[in-house]
């Protein structure tokens, strides 16, 4: 843990995690300093020093804007039934020994059927790791890590939602790093944000929801228990190589998995449509390797980010009120992974930042339609309540976006002010969630009071992955905490 | 040459190929007729009675319609200067020994004084094959593969135009697979369209014009001397590791450069967009390795094809019009990278599909501001001189998608009818060329008179693997014929 000693400011703090990074995990001469020795005036005798002094220095390089941006993603196959070609892709692929990745509930599902005759077909060998945890945790993942190692797959197949295509992610990871430490990888400031220097093996994901576009993105997000936070592990070589869309295989959903996940896939689409532009994020990675997944708004995620978001407010609201309407239904497959290309390739924020405490902080609330025995605020829920005043407050940042944000809501903009845009927005959210159906309207519904706000403010101050995204936030640590809170009372209720 | 025993119908013909394809180069049980062995009433005999027996009957599941798509695309980086990381992206792939590929001319350009420094900064071993040629041959291309054979590379870097890309894709595929005889890869019914199986080494692209997207596709074109015919290789496993789009090195382009490029872009667009969708293209391969990567247009090419083509209509007047223009450069630097994506996910059709035979059948034409000392009818321009009747043609196919592109040309389209789509986006396209300036008004202006139709003709006969996505065509040979010289006929001019 390094932040403390640095938190100047949130910005900095990351600005000085990301030299870090580059300077713990690249060659000598991807610094700059390192490059041109006349640089600094003397040699820096330790890594701290050395931050501190980038961090010191007014003219320095890494305080550089970034000037580029990447866009990676996985493959993707789209097609009812495509579930069938698994086998044969494995096959070309050279995959000889698989691991199954899946969970309780859908193991038993058609899509598991479908996935093991496929490489029984093809006379591929595999074994069945059929114990994600929903939500996944570290000791989760571990285990999951444990149990592929001595199997020594070729391969990996993860059949199931986010969690199970996550932890599958994390399996192939430390199967090719086996000497690491779990905190290497995990996301700076909690890990140490290691990047992904090796050729993982191939990757095959099949989601059975349509919601986390977890299968183009090289994210995977789990509960860092120790810390009480969730984190993740983000680099694009941890994207999946495949990513099957076959529609069939979300006809399962129930009705309020299908409006939850679907608010996952609208505040994906929305925060990376509204994140801070590429070129506004500092710094400059000195090696390409470090520049993040979530790297700001970029006009190749644009186009994807605004087409999922048009898409989710045509098709959600259909596939939630008519189970058999497998046109919006494989409309919103399509929406969550084309979102997921965008959010993948930009990032998501505030929304998703104050998602995490809102989900693991729950004083008891029970989504209507999930059948647990515990409590739960599914993800997409605990992502959407904010969003009506998180739009509100982002609006500021670039009112056009958020204009066309509201149009692509169905709002007619034509006479709408640019100063207006949140106010706007903020309704047309507000407005859908609520015809949506079944939705909170707003963290009291949930059961939150206003003492619990303090909690929330300080689950989201570690998700400085994603707040660094976000436009309008100061980037200075007590004015952002100032800046949650009033977001979080504002989201009260809607 | 198995295409003229069956040359019934070219769609029939492209059925039998495919078949071929798929019967030659995968694993028996993936022959849906061998899956299942009372499918046939006897055992078949030999390939060709095989194939004629498919094509037979009438319920063959190999006439099945296409039920899935696939999109793949290179990652793409994209900033000014970003060719300085190119040294640290191939030390990232543990690449030690490179073979960079260019041309004469790119071989001068700053645009590979960054590429080599950034090698040479990271002690990375290279040689330079220098000689690619413009339009390259199947003799350029061997002579390519051979120059990189005994220098053993682990990875590959071009830095040129498409002919450059082009031939070190190829370079790459026949240094993996040293024992396969060129036209095994080589696009059915001119080769054998093996599909790539094996893991190519890593490619970097570094496009130095703003035109074929070919940092982005697994395409590589070249004339193929013996058969007198413009064909390729293609399979989205040809793809490149990494593009690299750095707007600096496209400032070098004249402005005729920019224009032809430029209208490249700009078909590639229009034609991918317009293409038959992909579930209307038939066989359904029986392994997915055998989906073509011209697999007609589909959800996700659709969003890069049209955006591609606003994009173009508004800044390539801009880019060729004013050198200093960097913002318009810079834009269609990624518009030729998104059409890449779109057109390599779901093709291209008749304005590719004539313009081999334009190009090659050349009456002595010598396109204004191309400094060469031979005739030359650039790629760009001998696209996009039919582009205005080919629309008018396909119209028909479906009115809806001709309208939104005549829409991103700028009509307003509020009160055009339906039928006459196709009118409308041929002039608003005519109408285009002749403001961009310096473009022949037709084949006339080319050179190129009645009498010479009946060889444009049979010059695009060949190219099936564009045709079979041209939507309005007939499919039957004669009627095809028929429909290719009207096509020809009614682009004398403009």
């Amino acid at each position: 843990m390094v932040a403390p000693a640095i938190r100047v400011a949130p910005s900095a703090a990351n600005r000085a995690l990301n030299l870090l990074r580059t300077v713990q995990f690249t060659h000598p001469p991807n610094c700059p300093c390192h490059r041109n020795p006349s640089y600094h005036h003397q040699h820096t005798p330790s890594l701290m020093s050395h931050v501190k002094r980038h961090l010191a220095t007014p003219t320095d390089p890494v305080r550089e804007k970034e000037y580029a941006f990447e866009m990676a993603a996985s493959s993707i196959r789209f097609g009812p039934g495509a579930t069938k070609e698994v086998g044969m892709d494995l096959a070309n692929m050279g995959a000889k020994r698989v691991c199954i990745v899946t969970d309780p509930n859908v193991t038993k599902l058609d899509a598991m059927k479908q996935a093991i005759e496929a490489l029984t077909r093809e006379g591929i060998e595999f074994t069945i790791f059929d114990k994600v945890r929903t939500e996944p945790k570290d000791s989760s993942i571990k285990e999951a890590i444990a149990f592929a190692k001595p199997y020594k797959p070729d391969a990996f197949l993860a059949v199931g939602g986010g969690s199970v295509i996550d932890t599958a992610k994390l399996m192939n990871l430390y199967n090719v790093y086996p000497e690491a430490d779990f905190l290497d990888f995990v996301n700076a400031p909690l890990g140490k944000g290691r990047p992904v220097d090796r050729k993982l093996l191939p990757l095959v994901a099949v989601p059975t929801t349509a919601g986390t576009g977890s299968e183009t993105t090289g994210t995977a997000i789990f509960d860092l228990v120790s810390k009480k936070a969730k984190t993740g592990i983000a680099h694009r070589n941890l994207k999946p190589t495949l990513g099957i869309c076959d529609p069939l295989n979300t006809r399962t959903m129930p009705s309020a998995v299908h409006a939850a996940s679907g608010l996952d896939v609208l505040c994906h689409s929305l925060e990376s449509w509204t994140a801070i532009p590429y070129n506004e994020r500092t710094p400059r990675p000195t090696n390409p390797i470090n520049r993040p997944a979530y790297q700001g708004a970029n006009p190749i995620s644009d186009i994807f980010s605004l087409e999922a978001l048009r898409s989710t407010v045509k098709y959600l609201p259909r596939a939630v009120k008519d189970p058999e309407d497998t046109e919006a239904q494989s409309n919103m497959l399509l929406a969550a992974t084309l979102a997921g290309v965008g959010f993948g390739n930009a990032g998501v924020h505030l929304c998703h930042g104050m998602s995490y405490p809102i989900s693991s902080q729950n004083p008891g609330y029970k989504h209507k339609g999930y059948v647990v025995d515990h409590p739960i605020i599914p993800h997409g829920v605990s992502v959407a309540v904010t969003a009506p005043a998180v739009f509100r407050f982002t609006a500021a940042s670039n009112p056009d976006r958020h204009l066309a944000a509201a149009e692509a809501f169905g709002v007619d903009i034509s006479n709408v002010k640019r100063e207006s845009a949140g106010e706007v927005l903020g309704n047309a959210i507000a407005e859908f969630l609520v015809k949506l159906g079944d939705q909170p309207r707003g963290l009291k519904d949930l059961g939150f009071k206003g003492a619990d706000l303090e909690g929330l403010v300080e689950g989201t101050i570690p998700q400085q992955r994603v707040l660094m995204l976000a436009p309008s936030l100061s980037g200075e640590l007590e004015a952002e905490r100032a800046e949650l809170r009033k977001l979080l009372e504002e989201s009260l209720d809607y």
